[in-house]
């Protein structure tokens, strides 16, 4: 039987109790399908900066990038939202995603039909809903420099970033996001400001060049202001889309609550080589953490990416998936996705549901 | 009688036909109010490309600052897509709006009880949704330097932009923001990303300072990703949201698009003293330029606000605001904004019903 070793990072907030019963999923999955995970547990954020003073240990990183795949709960809290930045739990996530140099985020937003009175959007709009959005993750004004606090010319103080990308950079996410779309309806569409800033300008004729080697897919360009209104106009039109950093950080945000079931929703941050991390797109919601509230879908959806994507277990994976949408269709609901005439479930009892479909 | 010097820029696109609707509108309001205008009609954008090889001749800047307000209808096609970033339309506006120190950019967001089936919400999310959006509109990546292209360390090509703010131009837009939230019902919501940038963190800390000569109105602040979702969820929660340029343009077309009738609003872009320009949020709509068909409401609306805010006409300005919703009360749409049941009328059309109700 196969082995493969998974580091759990279960952060903060609700990440432990998501974690906890995701855990359960991927083990039962595993088993059945005859593969063997060896676990690692350790901290990260919010959790790791109360236990050692930083929101990314070494010990926690080294062990990462030495696992198979990595998979994350959540990081957050009020607690920690006054800190400087280098105490930041926020930054233990970007230091890990630069560390797993894991460049390319696959956030899809899926309207399931069990799910599509869930979304704000009217039915019509929403029904069918089904994009992928490719995201460059370790690059862009996020990681840029000179960036920092200083001085003008006139003496003005003053905070400034720097949105740079280099050829490289956007060639690679190109690709992923051009088999991405292969292996979807075959429509990417990226999106950028290349109308006011040269890094799109830049990035726009580099998606053309890498675009040569993948005549079959077809190709369209959107300005962001353009993309955010349309994906609240027409979220279908979309197939797969990529774009940088920043852009899409805020228009993956902007489509998973169009889908109305931001619980349900994961992702997958890859690689050229190495271990892919793999996340729930919620937050860590201190609010309802500890509570038995949290919705574990999107984290137990994450581990079959995680099976899929980051281990090439196929098989395990779709076993998790149709799992997920049996216990939907029985009608087994957290509080995030209830509806009239559903069943509503805690964390654990919607794993346990789970579970009983694997 | 009252005399004001309008500079009216028609643009590209449909530009030309919703000024020339939208100016009759203004002169009769004006004439009733006893106020009375002198026009001054310049090429901008495209427009202003064919004619004389720039996008904002010189001649059209100093014509805009010498007068009380400027009136603009749309810019860019496809025609100049292609263009080198000096040779954009999109260039010229940049130029107008940092010629005219127009840092403040008003943008409302109102769904009117009339049009509220055709957002794409649902009508309980939709329904009295009034939100007014400023955005800072002569500062951050728009302008910010360094800028262009060239080579990294590694000898990588590269594109770059960076996103700078300095303390009086936060100051200055928190201030108009602090303003409006307080005249509407005292709630601004400031977006930014400072969990991540350095700009942010600066942004964050001057609207807190800012704050403090503004003690009657309630302050927030949340993450870009996060108002973007929220926007989706929730648009009722906003009152005044107070963000940067790049932020701006992005959640302001959200906003726009969640009210499902962007060619009905209007937007303001002010200075510390100067004329304003006014112009509404939609853009040139090559593919039905020349056709009738466009809405001229926005522009309409965009020149209620050019009286408003831009000459102190209060009276004047109510009084189009009144003739546009009585002319919607009575059933006219154009294409954009039609429903069944409604009457579809052209541009002009829609023009001469508004002037019936002047
Ligand atoms: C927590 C934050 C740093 C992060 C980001 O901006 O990338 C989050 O919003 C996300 O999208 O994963
Ligand atoms: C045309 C473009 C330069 C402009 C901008 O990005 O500011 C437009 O999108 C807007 O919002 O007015």
């Amino acid at each position: 039987s196969k082995r493969h070793t998974i580091t759990l990072l279960p952060g903060d907030g609700i990440g432990p109790e998501v974690i906890s019963v995701a855990r359960n999923v991927l083990n039962l999955a595993a088993s059945i399908e005859g593969i063997e995970f060896k676990y690692q547990e350790l901290p990260v954020g919010g959790a790791a900066l109360d236990l050692t003073g930083v929101p990314l240990p070494e010990e926690t990183l080294l062990a990462a990038k030495q696992s198979d795949a990595v998979l994350l709960g959540a990081i957050g809290g009020y607690k920690w939202d006054k800190n400087e930045k280098h105490l930041k739990p926020e930054t233990g996530l970007l230091k890990l995603r630069e560390g797993l140099k894991v460049f390319a985020n696959l956030r899809p937003a899926t309207v399931l039909p069990q799910l599509v009175d869930a979304s704000t959007l009217k039915r019509e709009v929403a029904e069918g809903v089904d994009l992928m959005v490719v995201r460059e993750l370790t690059g862009g004004i996020y990681f840029g420099k000179p960036r920092g606090f200083g001085t003008n010319e006139n003496g003005e103080e003053i905070g400034f970033n720097t949105e740079v990308y280099a050829a490289y950079e956007i060639d690679r996410i190109a690709r992923v996001a051009f088999e991405t779309a292969r292996k979807r309806k075959g429509k990417l569409c990226s999106v950028d400001k290349a109308n006011v800033l040269e890094a799109s300008m830049f990035w726009r004729k580099r998606i053309m060049a890498i675009a040569l080697e993948y005549p079959d897919v077809e190709l369209s360009h959107m300005y962001v202001d353009n993309a955010a209104m349309q994906l609240v106009r027409d979220p279908k039109q979309f197939d797969t889309i990529v774009t940088n950093n920043i852009f899409g950080d805020i228009l993956s945000d902007e489509a998973s609550m169009i889908t109305g079931s931001i619980g349900m929703l994961p992702s997958a941050s890859l690689g050229e080589s190495g271990p892919g991390l793999f996340e729930p797109i919620h937050g860590s919601a201190p609010d309802i953490a500890g509570q038995d509230k949290a919705n574990p879908l999107a984290t137990i959806l994450s581990a079959a990416m995680l099976l899929k994507y980051g281990l090439g277990e196929e098989n395990a994976a779709k076993r998790i998936e149709a799992a997920v949408l049996d216990t939907l269709n029985k009608g087994f609901r957290t509080g995030d996705i209830y509806s009239a005439g559903t069943k509503l479930v805690g964390c654990k009892e919607m794993g346990e549901e789970v579970l009983k479909s694997v």
